[in-house]
């Protein structure tokens, strides 16, 4: 009945997706530093920034140096995010950034439209656009990652259905263009989804792309985002973003101090304990996510960092 | 795949198991009030107080007279907790306690000793008293619950194999005493259990008595408590003890802070969104667990009282 995956790759998006919204500003040295404790723990690849208008976010406007102030090993991927052609030319630039070919999509028009500008058929119009600026840089674009992909505040629930029509147009363009769609990403961008949503929609997308590899961006605004990576390891999905500490926050829970992405160390901790090998260093991973509360100043949702580990117990 | 159930009984044990470990003494009046609100919310079981010693559990010293101020209904079940033949007696005396058929056992030999002062052994040998006690107030004896049943802190992971042997010999004394087994309950009282556990457990003792009816109480130490909730939900298991805002905590867990009980309004939330009926009105529902916050003076671990329902997001 289940079909666990051995192993697990874990994106690290705390630096990027959760600081983010901090409000206190985090030093350039204090945000290479965290970064260099998570690839002392065995995390292998991070989120460490974005290319924005600093002026949206302030937190980010030093991503660029941050990058540069990172050592490059040939095992370490040091992911940012972009929004504009300009965005992806500062990445390119950067030369410490790892620049995969991903193009975003949202499942929902009137959250589209709110976030980016765009409706769903405007930015699906945008993608030849994106699709050939990575191709200039020689990057293969491979990779759609949905947003909303659960439920929307500005739509309500998003079908299953609806999701894999949305990739279905998103993979013609692809093609069209000479692409071809290895990868998927699902966020729960306002944490809507269940367990039984996530094996739907993972039930779907397998049935129809039965070689995709679907990755899961989850959040924890209210409170399923480790039974939905749980539902969704039992299909074998075996990619991941999470945050450390639990760092994050949701703009759009509606309550000041609703979690934000699914925790890091608490996701490393049931996937280690059912056997799922994460490469990671759990009781190191708990220490960077205790640093990371100091950094930001208030208490953080994660539990392992307040439970700690079996490590102990398991000595005795 | 999936065996989800149509509906839920969930048992609140807030009042009890959350309250017992908090330093601040909660009134009498304001543990009525908080019980009050939990029915007016849909809650049909709860756990009000305990009829142990007041030296070593000051906060349950009124529950006596909690139970007494509580109006008598026939559709709500008030529960208690008694750990010997006195406390069964005041809990029969009392007039208020619905006073279930039910044995304790420890599948962990070191914690049943440290937290009863007997053995496994002798635990076992304690039944045939305990099951003469509540056939003398008339009462049938069939429900076993099972303390430790995912790991322990002091003899480490508790194989599923030793669960099954310890409901074996406790289902042969309960027959010998001329009971039935119906229920067994099984408890991660120190936050040991993953998703997959859940699901060896379920199904070892499901494929041994298909016909006993499996409760699980969750503790979310490490995190997973809900997901372990949904990998039972799937098995089609019904009974959940959980607790208002995740009141509690874990005297084991050797960090002060760490998480209690499964926190009842986020699992109600995810029941309700896969179409599970719990017979709980969750926005009420939210309100209580703010008020439980209240009562104890700091942040609760429940996410739902931060992010609230989509409810006003389904209404646009």
């Amino acid at each position: 009945m289940s079909d666990l995956p051995t192993s697990v790759r874990i994106m690290e998006v705390g630096p990027r997706d959760g600081l983010q919204i901090e409000a206190r500003i985090v030093s350039t040295a204090d945000k290479v530093e965290l970064i260099r404790r998570l690839v002392d723990a065995g995390v292998k690849a991070i989120e460490v920034g974005s290319f924005v208008n600093p002026k949206a976010v302030p937190q980010m406007a030093d991503s660029g140096e941050v990058f540069r102030q990172l050592p490059l090993r040939s095992d370490i991927e040091y992911h940012g995010l972009w929004l504009n052609a300009k965005g992806l030319e500062r990445a390119l630039a950067n030369g410490h950034v790892k620049v995969a070919g991903k193009l975003h999509l949202t499942a929902s028009d009137a959250f589209s439209k709110r976030n980016t500008n765009k409706s769903i058929d405007e930015t699906l119009a945008s993608l030849p656009a994106w699709i050939a600026q990575y191709r200039a840089a020689g990057i293969a674009t491979d990779s759609l990652s949905v947003m909303a992909a659960f439920g929307c505040n500005f739509e309500g629930y998003v079908p299953v259905a609806k999701v894999v029509e949305l990739i279905a147009r998103g993979k013609d363009v692809m093609e069209r263009e000479g692409g071809v769609l290895r990868h998927v990403g699902l966020a729960d961008t306002m944490g809507w989804g269940t367990p039984q949503q996530t094996r739907d929609l993972i039930d779907a997308i397998r049935t129809r792309w039965p070689d995709v590899i679907i990755k899961l961006h989850l959040h924890d605004t209210r409170g399923t985002a480790i039974a939905n990576a749980a539902a969704a390891l039992e299909f074998g999905v075996a990619d991941f973003d999470s945050s450390i500490g639990g760092l994050g926050g949701c703009p759009f829970a509606g309550h000041k101090g609703a979690a934000g992405n699914i925790c890091t160390e608490d996701l490393v901790f049931m996937c280690e304990e059912m056997g799922i090998d994460t490469g990671i260093h759990l009781d190191r991973l708990i220490e960077v996510a205790r640093f990371a509360q100091e950094l930001v100043g208030h208490e953080l949702p994660g539990k392992l960092m307040k439970s700690g580990s079996l490590a102990r117990f398991r000595a005795h």
